[in-house]
C-alpha cells in the first residue's frame, strides 16, 4: 500500500454489514479511509463503529483521516456543464482532496451559457490539470480543451434523456474531442477522474 | 410541383444511363434541376444531353436553372467546425441558392478554435436561420445554439475516426443539445439542411 | 435574459427545496417562469410560495405568468400519431403558449388511421409551422412533411416496446425521412420543439 | 423436396467453379433452379453448362424452368418506396412467380409521394397478400397497413446513409408499426418475402 | 370499422379511469372489445362497468363478447420454447380465439428437449398458419420453420437475460433464420402475431 | 514454449517480408508452424524459404511439421449448418489436427435440414468434444447442444447479412443457448476453437 | 434423464407456488434437484414441502441431494475478479459441486492487484478446468488465460456501470482474448460455466 | 499559436495538392509542422516543396524541424501488446519526439505473454507517464494500470475482429478499468496520446 494513500471502499451493491467489517480492518491497520457510492443509511453504520467518519452528502462518501497527506501548492479545477453534473464533480473533488490536493471548484458553465465559461477562464487556466464534468452532449470539454493549454481529464455523466443513452452521448461526443489534450473516463466515473488528477498534480 | 423549385435526383447508386434519361424527361418539363451526390462523371454525362448545366465540384451536384426564384433579402449562414465538413456544407449552400436564397459561409470555427467562432458572431446573429455543420464531436452546434437566438439546423457530418462511428458520436451530441433551438438533420444530409433552412428562411 | 422569455427550470433529478429556492430567485427578478417534468408535489411545494403558479398535468409542467408577451397571428400545429404520445405534444404546447404563440393540437391522427390525418389536412396545412409527435415507429413525421409544405419539426416518444429501444426506432425513422423539410428533435423533448416552433413562428 | 419447387442457391460468396458444379447436380435431379444475388459473370458461366437459364437482372437472378407449377388465381401485389428498392421487390417477383404465383407491380409510391399510392389503392387492396419494400425510414409498411386489411409482408431495404445504419432504421420502423397485419422479413431479403408471400397465396 | 372484429384497447401506460371511459364509449357502439396488457385492477374496474367482461389471467387480456364471429375449419398452431413464453403466447391465442379462430397450443417444446417438439409435429404440420413464440437465443423460429412446410409468424419474447438485451438475440436470430417461411413479429407482440395468424387463417 | 505445440503466427495485415522473417526465426528454433488467415500469395513466399510448408487452401492456412505431436484414441467432431461456414470449421480442423487430434467433419447440417443433423448423430455423439460452426441465426449451437452430453464449443461465423451484423445474431444466439454444455467463441475464431478443443480432448 | 445429475429449475420470473409443484413433481421422481436465482422467500417455500432442502445464500440457490454423484479426484478452480463477482462464482460452484465435482476457490484476484493471482498460480494451474468469474473490464480470463495451460471458462458479470453496459464490456473483451484457450459463457452464466466445466473435468 | 509547438495537419482525406499548399503556408511562418496519417505520395509531394521534411513510415508522419523545442530529463513510456499495435504506438511516439519528449519503447508485451511485461516493469515504472497501446481485448492497460503507480494513458487499437466490433471491444475494457489511473483516448488516437503525455511530461 502507498504511503498516506487512503484505502478505498466502492459501496454500491455491498450490504452494510460487509462495509462494517471491510472498515474495522481498514481501522486496525491505521489507515485513511475513503467510502464512494454510500448512501446515507450507510454513513450512519460506519458512524457507529468509527465516530471520526465524515459525510460528504453530495459526493455520496465517506472519509476517515488518520494520517497526513503533504498537499502541492498547485491545484485541480474542477467544472461542470450543469448543477446536475454537481455529484460526480464532488466525488472528483472530495477524492483529489482525500489524496492531499487544492482544488478549486467552477460549476455550472455549460456551452448554454457560454459568458460564464469565458468569465472564469483565469481560474481555469491557472490549474495544474482540469477537470471537466458533463452530461447532456458533453461538449464543455472540447470547449475547455480548446480554450486551455492544460491536460484536460473529462468525465461523461449519466445525466440526460432519450438519445443520451445513460451517458453515452457525452462519452463519445468527449472521445472524439477535436481539441487537443482531452483524455476521458468512464461516464460518471469521479473518483477515477479526481485519482488520476491527484496524480498529474503531484508530479 | 411547387413552382420555380428544382426537381431533385439524388444520383448515389443510380447508373449514368438512368439518370441522363430522368434529366430529360425534366427537362422536357421545363423544371429546374437540382442533382445531389453526383461525381464528375455523371456531370460529363448530363452535360452532353444539356450544355447549360453547371457543376459544383466541392458540393458534388449538377445544377440547371431554366427559371427565376425570387430571392428574399434575409439569408441564410452556413457554418462548418472544419475543412472536412466543406462538402456537406457546399450541398446545403448550392440547395439553397438554387431554392432561391441568399447565403453567408463561416467555415473553420470549430470548438478546438473557438476565437475564430466569437470573431464571426456578428454575421451568425444577424441571419435570418443558421446551418451548423460539423463532424468529430459535432460541439459547434451547441456552442452556436447557446450565443446565439436564431433557430439552428445542425448536420452531423461522418468526419471522424474510431469511436465516431461514422458520424454517431456527432448526431448524438446534437440532438442532445442543451442550448435551446437546436434540430437535428440525418448525417452528411446538407440537402436536407439547405431545403428545411430555405422553407424557413422564406416564411 | 430576453425581454418577456420565461425562465426554464428542469424538474426532473432536483430535490423539491432546491426547486422552491430557484422559483424563489426567479420571482425576485419579477420574470415569467416555466417549469418541465414537474410532478404535482413539486407543483404542491410552488404554489405554497407562489399561489398564482398554475399547473399544467397532462404536460406536467408549471407556468406563473407576471409579464405579457407579444403574439403573432399566425399559428403552430402540433400533431401526434397516438394519444399515448400527448403529454410529449402538451410540453410543447405549453411551451409554445408561455412563449407567446397560438397553438392548433391535432392529436391522435397516426398512420394506422391515415383518414383522420387526411381529414385534417388544412388545419396541418395553414400552421406556420408543425410539430409532429409520434412513438411507435415514428412514421408520422414522414407522411406530414410528404403532404404539408411547411417546416416540421419531428419528436420522437419513448412510446413502445420491444425493438422500439425507448425511441430509438421512432429516431431513426425520422431522421431518414425522405420527405424534404423534416428536422428532429431528441426523444420525448416537447420543450425544445416548443421552443424552436416558436422562434420560426415568430420569424 | 417439395414437388415442382425449385432447388435455390445462394451465390454471394460462393466461386463460380462451385456454382456450375451445383447446378449440373440439381440439373440432373431433373428440378427447377432459382439463383439468388448472382453477377452476371455468374450467369454467362451458368448458361455454358444450362443453355435455357435465364437471368434477371434487376432481380440478380438467374432461373432454370424444367417442370410446371400451377398458378393460383389470386395474385401477390409488390409494393416499393423509391426506385432504389427495386432490385430488392425483383428479388421478391421472380421467387414468387417461379414458384407459381401472379405478381403485381406497384413501384415508387413511398410516403415523399403519398398520393401515387392513394392512386394504385385498388390494386393493392385486391391482391391475396402484399410486399412491401423500403429503404430510407420504411413508413411505407405502415401506411399500406394502416390502409388495407391484407396480411403485409413488410422488407426493409439496406437503402439510405447516415443513420439509416444499412437498413437498421427502416428495420426497426417496421417491427415497430402501429399498423395490426404486418410481419418483418430480414433487411434485403426479397427471396425470403416472395417464398413465404406464395405460401399464404397458395393456401 | 371491420364488421365482428373487436375494438381494441393498449392498457399499459393508461389509467384505469381513461380505460373505464373507453370501455364505456365501446360498449354504446356494441362491439366486442379486446384489452391487452391489463392487469387484475384493470379488468376489476371494467367488470363494474361491464359485467359479463371476462380475464384471461395469464394472458393479462379483458374480453367483451356482443356479437358472433365466423370461425373457419381450418386452425393456428401456437408454439413455445418455455414456459416463460406463455404469456406472450397466451395473447396470441386469445386475439385469435377473439377474431374468431380455433386454436392449437404446443407449449414448452424448445431446442433443449427437441425430442418433445418432434413428438408433436403431427399437430404442427396440419395447422394452417404456425405462431412460433420463443425467448433466450430463439432458435424454435428456424427449427419449426426448418420442419414444416407452412407459414411461421415468429415472435422473439424478452425472457433472458445478460446478452439476451431483452429479447435482440431472439429477434436476430428468427431475422436471420436460414429456413424459408419465417416472418418476424415485434419482441413480446403476442397480439401482432395473433391478429396476422387470423387474417392468414381466414385467406 | 509447450512441447512439441506448433508456434503461431495471425498473417492477416502482416506483409509478407515480415512473415518471411517471421518464419526464418521458428524455422531456426526448430518447431512446428502454423500460419492463420494466409492468402495463397503468403503460401509461395513462405514456401521459397520453407520448401515443405503445406498450404490448406479452404481453411486458409500454412503448416510446417518438424516434429511430431502424440494423437490420443478420442476425437474432436466439427460441425457446419451450411457450406460457407467451412472456412472456418476448416481452420479448427487443421489446427486441431496439427496440434496432434483426429477430427470428424459433418458438413452443412443446419437446421434448414434438421434429418441431415439426425442422420449424423452417432458420429457427433460419439466424438469427446464437438465444435459447431455456424452463421446466419447461429441456431446450430443450441441444437447439437439440446441433443448431445458433450461440450459444445460454438463458433459463430460472419455469414449472413442485414440484421445479421457481420455475425452478431449467431453470436448472441449461442451466449443465449437454452442448452446446457455450450461455451463460445469469438466470430470466425476457427483457429480458438481448434486449439481449446484439442486442450479438451488431451485431458 | 442422466442418471444422478440434478433436475434443474430457473426460478426468476416464476411465481412461488409454480416452484413448489415443481419440486413436488420432482421429489416423485426421486432425482436430486437443483433451484438457480432462487430468493430466500422461494427457499421458504420449498422447505415446507421438503425439509431436507438446503440454501446457498450467496450464490442464491436451493439444493437437494437424495442420490449420490460419483466424484472425479480432479478439480475445478474457481476464479474471481472482485468480490462482487462472488455471487456468479458460487452460482457456478454449487452447480459444479452438485454435479459430483471438487471445487477449489480463488476469489477477488483482479488484475488490479494482479500479485495475488500470481500468488494463487499454483492452485489454478493444477486444476483441470478453470472457470474465471470477472465483471468492470473483464481482464482477468484473458490473464489467467496467458499464464496457464488448461482451458479456461469465462464468465462476464454485469457488475459495472456507464460504459460497462451490464456486462457488454466484460463480454467484449473476453470473446476478444488473446490468450488461446479461452471460451465464453453468457453474462452472469455462473450456473452454465459450473455445469460445462463439469463436463469437461468428468471426461 | 504556442511557442516552438509544431502545426499540424490530419492529412486523411485531404487532397495532395491542398496539403502542399498547407505545408507551404506553414513554412512560411518559419514553424515546425507535423503531419499525421499520410501515407507515401503524400510524403513525396511535401518533399518536393520542402527537401527537409521527414518521412517516419510506421508511424505514417511527416515532421519539418525548423525550431528546437526543449526537452526534460523525465521520460514517457510506449508500451504495446501486439505488434500489430506499433504504427498506432508509432504515431505518439513521433508525435511526442516532436513536441521535445525522450520517449522509451515497450512493444508486443501483450497479456497473451504477460512474463514480458514482467522483465520490462523497471523502464514501465521509471516513466513519467505511460502509453498504453492495445487492441483485441485492450487488457494491457489494465495490468499496466494495476502494477504501476503512474498515469496511464490507455489508446485502443482497431486490431482485431468479429466482435472486436473495430475497437470497440478494446475502449470498453480500457474506459471500465478497475485499475485506478488510467484514462482512454478515442481509438487508434497515437496522437491524441502523444499530445496529452507531453503535456504531463513537461508540467
Ligand atoms: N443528398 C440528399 N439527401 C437526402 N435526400 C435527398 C438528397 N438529394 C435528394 N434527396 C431527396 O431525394 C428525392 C429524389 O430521390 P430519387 O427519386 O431517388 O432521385 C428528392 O425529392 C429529395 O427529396
Ligand atoms: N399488445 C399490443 N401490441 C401491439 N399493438 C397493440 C397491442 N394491443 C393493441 N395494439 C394496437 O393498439 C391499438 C390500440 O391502441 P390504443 O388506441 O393506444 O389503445 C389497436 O388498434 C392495436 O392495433
Ligand atoms: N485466427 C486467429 N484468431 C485468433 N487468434 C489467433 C488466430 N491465429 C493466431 N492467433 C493467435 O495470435 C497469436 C499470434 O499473433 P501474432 O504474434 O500477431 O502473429 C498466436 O499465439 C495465437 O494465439
Ligand atoms: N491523428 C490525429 N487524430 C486526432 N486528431 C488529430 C490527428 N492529427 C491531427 N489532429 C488534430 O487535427 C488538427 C488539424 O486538423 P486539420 O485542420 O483538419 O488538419 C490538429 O490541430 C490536431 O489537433
Ligand atoms: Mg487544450
Ligand atoms: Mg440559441
Ligand atoms: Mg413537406
Ligand atoms: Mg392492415
Ligand atoms: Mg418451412
Ligand atoms: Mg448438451
Ligand atoms: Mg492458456
Ligand atoms: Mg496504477
Amino acid at each position: 500500500l502507498r504511503n498516506g494513500y487512503p484505502e478505498v471502499i466502492y459501496c454500491q451493491g455491498k450490504d452494510i454489514g460487509h462495509i462494517q467489517q471491510i472498515v474495522q480492518d481498514m481501522l486496525r491497520r491505521g489507515n485513511n479511509i475513503l467510502a464512494t457510492r454510500a448512501e446515507k443509511d450507510v454513513y450512519e453504520a460506519v458512524k457507529k463503529i468509527c465516530p471520526e467518519a465524515e459525510y460528504h452528502e453530495l459526493a455520496r462518501m465517506i472519509t476517515v483521516k488518520r494520517k497526513e497527506v503533504p498537499v502541492p501548492d498547485t491545484y485541480i479545477a474542477v467544472v461542470t456543464g450543469g448543477t446536475a453534473d454537481i455529484p460526480v464533480a464532488e466525488e472528483a473533488v472530495v477524492t483529489a482532496q482525500m489524496l492531499g490536493n487544492k482544488v478549486e471548484r467552477v460549476y455550472d458553465v455549460g456551452v448554454a451559457g457560454l459568458h460564464r465559461l469565458l468569465g472564469n477562464l483565469d481560474i481555469i487556466t491557472s490549474a495544474k490539470v482540469i477537470i471537466a464534468v458533463a452530461g447532456m452532449e458533453g461538449a464543455l470539454a472540447s470547449v475547455v480543451g480548446g480554450l486551455v493549454d492544460k491536460p484536460v481529464l473529462a468525465v461523461p455523466t449519466s445525466i440526460g434523456y432519450g438519445a443520451n443513452f445513460h451517458g453515452l452521448a457525452a462519452l463519445l461526443c468527449m472521445l472524439n474531442s477535436c481539441a487537443s489534450g482531452v483524455a476521458v473516463m468512464n461516464i460518471d466515473n469521479g473518483f477515477g477522474a479526481g485519482y488520476m488528477a491527484s496524480m498529474i498534480n503531484k508530479l
